[in-house]
């Protein structure tokens, strides 16, 4: 099935808030072999959501909309719901109720602005959004469904798991089978990526497709399969992703969709170590994408965000020479980081980043983008030195991949516990 | 002027990548005074690109279009863009010129697909791209403007600043005025604060508008007007600030468009005061949240994310009594971590978090969600207590925004220095 999504909202086409509930909903509805055919981001306005769902309903027979909902705009989405799918607002007792039951979990009290969004088209079915307040409204129209949701991403995908997905599977039914294989690739730009696979490309049958997903530092390849036979599609689909280890070897760090954090700390829970970071220029980044991890603190020690020399010395233990010779920025200091944090914090691995992010502290020698990283497992540590292009937050993401790519290659080569 | 943006790739619509350039986009243009009627987001698919053109001319004489280039995909967009303007692929030897130039910068060679990016349609102006490969195209059409850009942010945003905002100003004058005013609230969620300015609100006239924005913890208000006459919108402009200040007092943190990190961190750097963070549940997030402001380094010392009990008893000095008798996630752990923090980074002022972000780890008496916040300024500390909704993220992301509130907060009341 194809799906159309509509993100309704002043405060996506002002750039305040970037919809995300797009992506979330294709990343879930991919996996069940449906695909978003476009999005529509368009602004509070009756007449942009009228023409939008005209166009959108032209396009698939199911649309999804988000946003446009709330106590603050409640006047527009669903007065223009109710010109569309005919009917009028009507008082539903039982979203009140809900309203009155999410308020309540939150120590917060109903007022005439929360109150109106008991207020519902007669023509909608309502799903009761169990973690907000702004109703779910599922419209049908000569076979077509509209399901209209909240902006918030959290109701949005908290309900799109726990309803409106399970309901429109049933709804619309299908007997395709779909399969997916996801693998990290390191060591790869996609170019050279692409020219290295051009000949296992052409292998690919037609109801086979292969997209390449880079992020700074590492490309996912997923292969998506739909066949009315599973096991024709399984066989099919083993037999490529054999070709692909083949091809790939040890630069696939993972046979599923896993972020770096996600599969170095795999790696050390399955081994039993422990890993501690030590950060300058990253600020806390590696440690923020590792705890991310559900988990994490089974294998994660903590961090020291060394931001001034004088936490270097005193808490990391590097010694002042080494500072006041080399510099903050140098082979000497990261690797007396790393080691020094480990040390603290009694661990088997250690990260650790110290670099010039910018945009200011940038020297001639050391411009900024210099960015020096070590790794530790067990006694050996090894160093790298980056220069990387690109602004602050680029930097930092930057240094962050590069980091933990250089922990997975280590944690695979040394043979700890 | 009004602008429509389409976003196109197939790494958009099945949520591998979110598009935030139309987001930059519109926070950029904005405050010329132009606005972002629509964004369309489509797949690389010849057809859905020359529909979506036509589609988006149809609503605005600017249409900006990002992604749908690159050297896996140069074959989709610009033969389609040759069909709408007319003309012919033709090998640029000024682009090939500059991919070259950027490629060694990179310390990479050109291949057959690098270079396939110096074909460019006869009836385009091509604008060199100077940080990445695939060139910018300006056509125009009956008056009408497209402009295509790649689709990687880094790209798109750096020549948006340096050559495309800058030659459509000159392509489409103006003479309206326009100016904006962003106040950034604490204490109020959403419908509260809209019932407080109900009665402001009838007093902005037509050509002013106002804008909610909210995040979690935080909203921002945001005046925007648009006049012929300067003085008249400026008077104005200052009438309407002058009465959100006497209105909302204190709950005002800023009268700029600021991060709470950069509230925080301009109140540190102005009165010469330094911080360290002791983290536990937020594992480095608020660590990132300073770091990531480009100068924090002259009043941030450091963070210990300190994740295991060991680290929170031997870096923070936590006694072994206070962890065993009251647990992690707990009043005196959290004041006894700020504490230690501080005084092993020789700061003035601290924070501290703990607490349980989840899925795992909740009990009974302290459920997941749970989480301890204390924030230190000078000799006095104060601690707070939440009970978060929602997933890993969110928590972490909530805990974040509410311990750098209350350290504004507390800023605020202290007279240190």
């Amino acid at each position: 099935m194809e799906v159309s999504i509509i993100a309704i909202g002043d405060e996506l086409l002002i750039g305040q808030v970037t919809d995300t509930n797009s992506g979330w909903i294709a990343r879930h509805l991919n996996p069940l072999g449906w695909s978003v055919k476009s999005v529509r981001v368009i602004g509070d306005d009756s007449e942009e959501i009228f023409r939008a769902i005209d166009a959108a309903f032209a396009q698939t027979d199911i649309v999804l909309t988000t946003g446009g909902l709330g106590p603050t705009k409640d006047d527009i989405t669903k007065p223009t719901l109710c010109r569309y799918f005919g009917g009028e607002l009507i008082h539903s007792p039982e979203v009140e109720q809900n309203v009155l039951e999410v308020l309540e979990k939150r120590n917060l009290k109903i007022n005439t602005l929360t109150a109106a969004q008991a207020m519902v088209p007669s023509s909608c079915r309502v799903i009761q959004n169990r973690v907000g307040t702004a109703p779910i409204m599922w419209f049908e129209k000569n076979g077509k469904v509209l399901v209209s949701m909240p902006g918030v991403p959290f109701e949005t995908e908290q309900m799109m798991e726990r309803e409106v997905i399970p309901q429109l599977l049933k709804r619309f039914a299908s007997d395709e089978h779909i399969e997916h294989r996801t693998f990290v690739v390191i060591d790869y730009m996609e170019s050279r990526l692409a020219m290295t696979l051009d000949e296992f490309e052409r292998q690919i049958p037609d109801y086979i497709h292969l997209a390449y997903l880079p992020k700074p530092g590492v490309i996912r390849l997923r292969l998506t399969g739909k066949h009315r036979d599973a096991a024709t599609l399984c066989a099919e689909m083993d037999r490529l992703s054999a070709m692909l280890k083949e091809i790939l070897g040890s630069s696939i760090v993972a046979c599923e969709d896993k972020t770096l954090a996600a599969i170095a700390g795999d790696m050390l829970r399955e081994r039993g170590l422990t890993l501690a970071t030590a950060e300058s220029c990253t600020g806390g980044n590696v440690a923020h994408a590792i705890t991310a991890i559900a988990g994490s603190s089974n294998y994660f020690s903590g961090s020291v965000v060394a931001y001034s020399n004088a936490v270097k010395h005193e808490v990391l233990a590097v010694k002042k020479e080494v500072l006041a010779e080399h510099g903050a920025v140098s082979e000497p200091t990261v690797k007396a980081m790393c080691e020094g944090v480990s040390y603290l914090m009694n661990t088997d691995c250690a990260i650790a980043t110290s670099g010039i992010a910018g945009p200011g502290g940038g020297t001639p020698e050391k411009p900024v983008g210099t960015v020096w990283t070590a790794v530790k497992c067990g006694d050996h540590v090894e160093c790298e030195c980056y220069h990387l292009p690109g602004t602050r937050d680029r930097v930092i993401d930057r240094a962050t991949n590069n980091v933990l790519c250089h922990l997975i290659k280590m944690l695979r080569q040394c043979d700890l516990k």
